[in-house]
């Protein structure tokens, strides 16, 4: 349930219904940015809803998964902007997150940097705990791969989006990572997503291979309840008929999402994809629809990749789609 | 059946291969350009393969689904170019196809040409004969539309892109379109493909609400293989578990539809993505993505519209997305 | 439009309805059974509602998809029953349609027929017109196919189902047909479903690739508007991003279709499973649901088929097969 | 990795494999029943392939996805047969397991109970922990909910199967649950399936709401791989495009996945299906498709129901179904 109390509510009021939520046995997460709201989670029992609704500065009582939410602009007018160490992600600028799939070696993951960081790039993604449709294939390299990262986040001035593939590696990852990614197996992962909003740390939410874009909305919902708004959502592809690409990039599901919600939304048109020689067009698509940034694998040798080689486009490559990248969002945007 | 001919064979040698089909049942169409071929349609017993083959000037006999075609890039190197009137679909520019879902009242056409013509469009679009999900909603104005689309054409000097919903419609439309439209629903009726193939206008054919990219170039095939080489593939969205979009726009089939034909491509983001907000954005990514024109729907008054009034846009909004799109193209691709 | 009448209008008053109609530049067909009303096909104006609704007679004027429909069960509450020479399909018995996909030659399609006939089996399928994907495949026996299955019909006493894949053939196809099949490639072909709804033929309709439950009666919809009551619904297999069947049959949805029309549904295993090993078990699933038929595809020597071998039954396996289903409807059915 | 030994490899063998794997930073799981193995999880660096091959007794070294799995009937011709308290799924018969979505109230789950048990039904499903889609909506009563369940199986004699949805819940669950249930949901989420995998109690798999078969079958790996061989997959509708049902019942796909392992196979046509009026037909589709087993929705006031009352049936239609159920069985299996 969440409790919406009206904008000028009191500390006081707010304390009341918590104290209530309590007595009837929810657990109460106060909020008052952006506006004032009891978020209660886990809830085992219906609250009533009459007896809360009485309260003083109470506005209203959400209890179903399609009425308005945290996430919507209706709530918020302005902007979600995720900044750090004095980059941003929704400011109106187009981000550009790079790296390889996993974190393979010392001198694979540190050569892609390097080429990454050259061409002014200020984003860094590589996996070291990887989630893996089989339990032979290369899982990642784990803590070792959260030390390479550390490397390259010093080394490079790279600020580094690297994924958590469960609670148990949450913390481990929230040390190293300056954006916590979700991935999209995880979408639905509602106990991970908990943590991971009581976390102060920016979360990268996948959208799930075929999760709609109102449950993409209700999986950032469980983060900004916990307490956590710093959140990016980002398209990577949805699972359709076609086989022709690993999935189907929805682009306009994007551009909805940053029109329906606050949140800065980016898209993954390396995953998306899965075929080297469309990324770029598809990246320059996302770039023009107005995203708020973009995330590309770069690999220096793909053949070689322990995971995902045929989507990596080679740092050459790479170079020649930043400044494509740029100018287009700059033609966008009008500037 | 596809009898690929070696590219010194000889006339006779072509009318050679098309006695021998004859003789044993088939109907041969000879082409000699892109490259001396003899298509044989409508086969209803299999021809002895072996027997063609010991023909002089026989290179090859294709005889299923999953073979080279002659819609793909390796039998032609250089791209099509659609010409129409002085304009082309495919020669590096961006074409702009604009006008009504369909073709509603003199006043209401008139209008949107108009507001289309003085942004230096060329292509106009609008439907004459709909095709309906119900038999009881509007299936367009008929002959009385292609009358109003002829008065728009010389009044505007704009090119027609009008839809044949079937063969029996197909030669009064071909007397007024410039290029005929083959709409998603006629993507597999291919009696209907095949008597398209024989008029000698170009066609713009639409991807299946749920085709693969790869039937989508087996009903190009059937035009080509008819005779007619002047195809333009249209991407329109195909049809997924997502609802907040009318279908999903697969910008990444469109552009491996380009990488791997040597036709034009083009994309209609209205259709695709159902809702007029989000039709701007989606638009600039094709453009974006370097696709070869995008088809934008457009009515003077949205609300009153007879058919797909939610995904049309303005005028006024369309006089600033052509100034956009026309941005962006130039940044993609360089110029 | 759908004028509905009120049921106890006179002839007179229909008559009424009908000369407006005309007047008005529609074309009216009055329709007395199961109840009084005037279909208006083909419209190319919006027609006055009000005016109409004015008439003496008129209950209500229904001009959009999502409104009841002929087809539904709530304008007729009997169910529909397909009567060809002394069998039914609808009745409470389960009819087994069998025979190959494709007529190839007269010792396939006579040994087929004979086999099938042997066990009790009453209607025979097999195409004499395929639509194919690739021009460049077998496209059926056509008018020699149709002579043969006249002959598979007189020696056998077997009820002929085939399919009319285009207009033109419709009318030969008709002359053999007890059944025209109109195949899912057209289901959105609404030219051919009106001039299959004037004839006076029974008509299996495939549901299309990926067409939803309601655009299936929609098309049905077209038959019944046109004057064809006779109408069999035949699931197929929808197309979802499950590869390890050819399609994906959707049994809930052909349960749902038997639900909220009065349509006799039947399935077809073959084309929907595409892999002959579990073609028996989903045959039997289907019967088990309550439908009213199944259509399974039999070929003598599966291997040497010239389309969809890898899903067709042997003879022996098909003897067995029909035993099962009679059981397995009689348990499901409490008889 | 999986490691494949001889089968007449010895004990020595297997652990020098363990001994090598463990040396070179792998965590061997040894397995000798179906066939001595090593699996090696969790693994973050690609092992030496040749290496492991050159020692004794070992067969192949399997390393992707692709390959051939303990899952597989190819490794194990004898089929899985689960066993509780002298009841069995997989032995030949058709297990009902039935009972409310969720547990809600102690009147609500004894109500459910007493029904279920009247009818000869040996278990009973309910969940106590429930993942929503909305962080706001009813999660479960938790452990209260748990020991509702320990009454229930003490008092009615029946089986228990209720879902633990991450890893926090698993040892609460498992100490109740006869049978644990993984949810749609969670069928991607790996660190669950190790974690119950290393667990003494018997595990219901369900296909996740878009997995293919495969990455279902890759799913149940990680269980056997981890040890846990008591595992049922349960089919439970995939998302398509169709949206009068709930989801898509792959009644195929399951059949396919009975034909592929040797494990158990049940369906679940509640939620697949999410439609009640169409709930028993698709059961007993599933029994005369040959599964093992049915899982069935029910609750005695389905619209009181605090989640998915649309796709519970009441008693006394359950009570019905069953006697079907029973003899559809009987009669498909040749009883």
């Amino acid at each position: 349930m969440l409790i919406v109390m009206r904008t000028d509510a009191t500390r006081e009021q707010v304390d009341a219904v918590c104290a209530l939520v309590r007595e009837l046995g929810g657990d109460p997460r106060p909020q008052l940015d952006p506006q004032p709201a009891v978020a209660v989670g886990g809830l085992q029992i219906p609250l009533p809803v009459e007896r809360i609704g009485r309260l003083d500065g109470v506005a209203e009582c959400i209890d179903d998964a399609t009425a308005p939410r945290l996430v919507g602009r209706g709530r918020r007018p302005q902007r979600t902007v995720v900044r750090v160490k004095g980059e941003s992600i929704g400011a109106g600028g187009l981000a550009i997150i790079a790296g390889p799939c996993a974190v393979e070696s010392r001198e694979q993951v540190l050569r892609t940097a390097e080429a990454v960081a050259a061409c002014g790039v200020k984003w860094f993604r590589g996996g070291a705990f990887k989630p893996r449709t089989s339990p032979y294939a290369f899982q990642g390299l784990g803590e070792e791969g959260l030390r390479l990262l550390e490397e390259v986040s010093s080394r490079f001035n790279l600020r580094i989006v690297t994924e958590a593939k469960d609670v148990a590696s949450l913390g481990a990852v929230g040390q190293v990572a300056d954006v916590i990614q979700i991935g999209s197996r995880n979408m639905y992962n509602y106990s991970l997503l908990e943590a991971a909003g009581r976390l102060n740390r920016p979360v990268l939410l996948k959208r799930g291979m075929s999760a709609t874009v109102h449950e993409w909305f209700s999986s950032a919902e469980y983060l900004l309840a916990a307490g956590n708004g710093d959140v990016i959502l980002c398209e990577r592809g949805i699972r359709t008929f076609e086989t022709v690409t690993r999935n189907t990039l929805d682009l306009a599901g994007a551009i909805l999402a940053r029109e329906r919600t606050h949140l800065p939304v980016v898209a993954d048109p390396s995953h998306a994809v899965g075929v080297a020689a469309a990324v770029p067009a598809a990246a320059l698509a996302a770039a023009a629809a107005g995203l708020d940034g973009v995330m590309i694998e770069v690999h220096p040798d793909p053949r070689a990749a322990l995971s995902d080689g045929p989507q990596a486009v080679e740092p050459e490559t790479f170079v020649r789609l930043v400044e494509r990248l740029r100018r287009v969002h700059a033609a966008a945007s009008g500037h």
